[in-house]
């Protein structure tokens, strides 16, 4: 198991390709054993009622897997979600950040699997967990 | 089976209750055989390369499916996403807005389920399916 | 879109290459929109109680979908399951066979997918719905 | 954390309660972190060409995660699954048993929710990997 990517190697990257986006996230980790990206939560994740969206957590668990993925493929690949399956379970903390773990399960020639755990900073159970697929482009 | 929100009245509840987010949405369509909702797609939506994201196309079926069985069970109940495996298989046009097309399989005391397919506007194959599962508070 | 594969020529390719379980199913209509798909149920698809088991649904919506894809590339693909995100809604009802409707929503060169609605037969309101992805091998 | 049933108990549970069907399964552990349970692979649970089929691992993934449950909160409940989002990996080995590793990320009044990673016996990439949900029925 090869990492060629670590953390300031994906967040330059995130910083280069994705924009004003990029500033969502901070890469707390990336190793042998997966990804933690942190969303910095801002108003614009929030819900009525002040705890994280829907849309937020999807698109947290969606780039800590890419990048669990780019941390084995590096940078070159374009590859792209096709499936996420995702269960909501706790009710995000108000006032924290979300954290999410990513591991790789399957790094296929044409298919990449894994899973990513939710959890809000400082919190022991998760909030939602995902499943991801992306497609791998063919080289 | 009983309509209790058309489609004004939920535009009203998203105006109400969804606060900014709510002129994102525009409630085509809410009869017996399910909601029909477009995204106004802007800049805001958009991923690099200028279709539309991941969290924004999901975002879009969520809600769909909220206003689905709110249409049912009106706008008194605090359902919560508790589920969603969602498959995407095309790019968005861009440039065009989103539709989704959601329908109600299930509505349970305290489980409902549906399932929505997104199309870019225009388009004859959805780009996006969605299943979704939502928890209806005990009254 | 060209059907290559009727009702008649797939079940006889059930018959031909899934050995003693072909006699589980019956193709009751494989045309453009779709397949059913009739599993004849017995004792051995049931749990405890008489109603139909969970694996029992799951290889009747795993089958249609993979009869639904060769009833459009014909009998020479391997394709295999890599996803399947099922909702199990109602009980089914005893004594009476299932019937699943598929349809394919994507078929790609790499990857197909579609969904499955099943009911009991007789029934109007689906007692499982699957998203299903299949990989299809590189020709 | 509390166990109420350890691994003893649960294949009792199984014998008592699942008829033929528990002879498939063996209890391998069942503590505090979650349940290991073994498929005793026979000729029944083969698809042409000797893997275990779809059917026989979602079988698997769901009673592992059902023990889980009951790990938790005793025999008493009537549990039953209404979620199963399930990713095929990798072809599982022939002639060998299937090892399923399940763990509870929430059990609430209402809901539980875990995940299940299925490994060939010896093997240590996993074959497939399961997100399932159960109702709780009131009490």
């Amino acid at each position: 198991m090869t990492v060629v990517m670590d953390a300031t190697a994906l967040q330059a990257f995130l910083q280069r390709d994705f924009g004003q986006v990029a500033d969502d996230f901070a890469v707390e980790r990336a190793d042998a054993t997966g990804v933690t990206l942190r969303l910095r939560v801002a108003a614009r994740h929030l819900r009525p009622g002040g705890t994280v969206s829907g849309p937020a957590m999807f698109g947290l668990a969606d780039v800590a897997m890419y990048l669990a993925i780019l941390r084995r493929i590096g940078p070159v690949a374009l590859a792209v979600t096709t499936n996420c399956a995702m269960d909501f379970m706790r009710k995000p903390q108000a006032g924290v950040d979300l954290l999410a773990q990513a591991r790789l399960l399957k790094l296929g020639r044409r298919l990449a699997v894994g899973d990513v755990l939710l959890f809000s900073e400082g919190g022991t159970e998760p909030v939602a967990r995902a499943g991801l697929t992306y497609a791998i482009p063919s080289s």
